[in-house]
């Protein structure tokens, strides 16, 4: 559908970016730079929790102050998050050291953390670690941002595709963090977006926002939302095509489609990574009454304990999957359901079940999983992207912190 | 308190139960009667999920049909749900085979199921069972009822209490399952209660709402909800109080009270009996500006997955108590927030942390353990009961089905 190219954030025109040390960690990377050398329009979604991180608070301020950014700098290994006071200062001296080395306005860079929340960052350390990233920003610099945005990922998850905007070739390039989902202390979710794409604010608002509810929004690991979260895209407009203004140009849909795209490759792989995930389980509720009623009976069933571990067990428990659904809060008739796993039939309408087990433990032994649920109800459909429940996970997670 | 008596659903006066084996399971008891030798007043709270087993159907049509019951007979190995209309007859014929047998009206009997979904039950060896069984009642039978509703339940869950009713002693007995919330297919919790006290219908259902709302729906093993929970309370008014008849009366809160000691006892040993769980963790929630916004923020901990395994990994892991509540959905300011472990201050308001780690894990290697939040907002309070989660839990419940 798109070309894939093998790069990440700098693949489209005019951003620059790297990852360096700085100390936060004691060895990896721990500090990220994006830098787009044309003002571009801005656009974000942050975690919904009540418990906000201070690169949060503070980007929600600059948002206020301006519609127009030129860097992102990122530091894993600290969330600088439950931090007060001193928390702010930091996530402000982030941005102004940032703004001071690039010599740009400090209205224009967005600060994000990620990692162990309650303590303070080590700021001598991140404002110099700033200034030796700025020496190193190029092209080249994508693998080495989508490394320093990690926490305990095991991989890099980073992707870029062009497309044919009217005849223009647009480009947007990704990265994101999860996996740890829920690691040091927290369930961090990041996610960073660039684009070449002519477009103005509002329209990358409103298509980031609808691509995000279809993308990060459908995946779950543990259930538990961070105080990090963050998605940011920047749109430069260095491609050259007419500008996106209006919902109804035809560039918009071609754009939106494009950039959910490119998010739910970056969701699934934080899903793949998912801390001791053994199995990519894909949830397809369809014939729903509405999207909103499939999106909520399939996140019901992807974030149950009970399906997540028998999926790990490999065991045909579709007993679960229904009662996932029963309690979701949608209005169904659980007599019309059917289940399926890929193509097998499980359950089919008024409660009969008739399928082989040998055929059902085959589908499951295998690494990714679609489960369809069928509520014949109506023509909507959605998917949700999940992992299994192992020990590993609870392992990974019973000594985080110690 | 109250005056705890070694017994159970036949402490008050004029019930009689057993428990006995009816061929579900192989050897264990897997059938339970209760019965009222006078007509008792009934009230009964059942599962909300959208998935409703069987004998729920049935219990609620026969609670339109009649407002006094005499027996509740209750079999576990197979929950009779997701099994249609051959499933609402067998739960018909276990209400009639039970009528027959003890020669008293249909509309007088209670069902009630817990085990595997999607099984039809083996019905002709229920109805044998349910002969059997009425030729075993006694007052002695209480021990062997509250073990035939076991599943993966490691003990029995009863208690009886007695208490003063401006002069008359009342007594009010119980039983339930859980722990075995998750167990066969399903999270099954089941709590069946009797008391000899004089009360209206209208009455017991008030009081028992409320206390299931304080006890029961104030633990949570995994989050998940079962097709089959169900709380009914019989009342044969035999103890010879005047009628309990409205809320002001000065009995309504005695009998209230003691009903709600009794639920949440039994409620907490369905904790203790959690799947897999090794520590009793009660949540406390204080500070709050109402009760429904301590109990929004206590479930909220209480469900997190990366509590949990904090808790089973002995680590004082506060920064995720904290993002819980920011999920929550309470409007709060996480900056007044303070936590305790027992009674040890883990987090100060102002994000002020300042704790011996090693009296911290001194606590947390108990095997109960008190976790305070203080919000700082208002007067309201609530506990809540959970256990941690643990590899056996995965365990468990990776092959439960094969």
């Amino acid at each position: 559908m798109y070309t894939e190219i093998p790069s990440g954030v700098t693949a489209p025109k005019g951003f620059y970016s790297t990852g360096v040390h700085c100390g936060i960690k004691k060895v990896k990377k721990d500090l990220a730079l994006v830098y787009s050398e044309a003002s571009a329009a801005g656009a974000a979604v942050f975690t919904t929790s009540k418990v906000q991180a201070a690169p949060v608070i503070v980007d929600k301020l600059q948002f206020k102050r301006s519609s127009v950014f030129q860097a992102v700098v990122v530091n894993s290994g600290n969330a600088n998050a439950c931090t007060g006071e001193p928390g702010l200062n930091d996530a402000w001296s982030m941005v102004k050291a940032t703004a001071a080395a690039l010599n740009i306005r400090e209205e224009g860079v967005l600060v994000s953390s990620t990692g162990v929340i309650g303590q303070y960052l080590p700021i001598d350390k991140v404002r110099s670690g700033i200034v030796d990233a700025v020496s190193l920003l190029g092209v080249e610099g994508h693998a080495a941002a989508a490394e320093a945005i990690m926490t305990t990922d095991t991989f890099m998850k980073e992707l870029a595709i062009t497309l044919d905007l009217e005849g223009v070739k647009v480009t947007i390039g990704g990265m994101a963090k999860g996996s740890g989902m829920i690691a040091p202390n927290m369930a961090t979710m990041l996610g960073f977006v660039t684009t070449d794409a002519a477009i103005t604010r509002e329209m990358l608002q409103t298509a980031l926002k609808r691509a995000v509810d279809r993308s990060f929004n459908r995946i779950s690991v543990d259930g538990d939302t961070s105080t990090n979260d963050m998605v940011v895209v920047l749109a430069n407009g260095l491609a050259g095509n007419p500008v996106i203004q209006n919902e109804s140009d035809s560039g918009f849909s071609l754009f939106y489609d494009a950039l959910e795209f490119l998010l739910v490759k970056l969701s699934k792989m934080i899903v793949v990574d998912g801390e001791g995930a053994t199995k990519f389980v894909e949830i397809v509720v369809s014939g729903a009454v509405d999207e909103d009623q499939a999106v909520c009976a399939a996140k019901s069933i992807a974030n149950s304990n009970l399906v997540k571990t028998a999926i790990n067990g490999e065991d045909a428990n579709w007993g679960r999957i229904l009662a996932a659904i029963g309690y979701s809060g949608i209005d169904f008739d659980p007599a019309a359901v059917e289940i399926f796993f890929d193509n097998l039939p499980i359950l089919k309408q008024n409660y009969l079940i008739d399928f082989s087990e040998a055929r059902a433990k085959e589908i499951l032994c295998q690494k990714e999983i679609r489960i369809t649920v069928d509520l014949h109800q109506g023509g909507s459909s959605a998917s949700f992207w999940t992992c299994d429940l192992s020990k590993e996970y609870v392992a990974i997670n019973a000594n985080y912190r110690t």
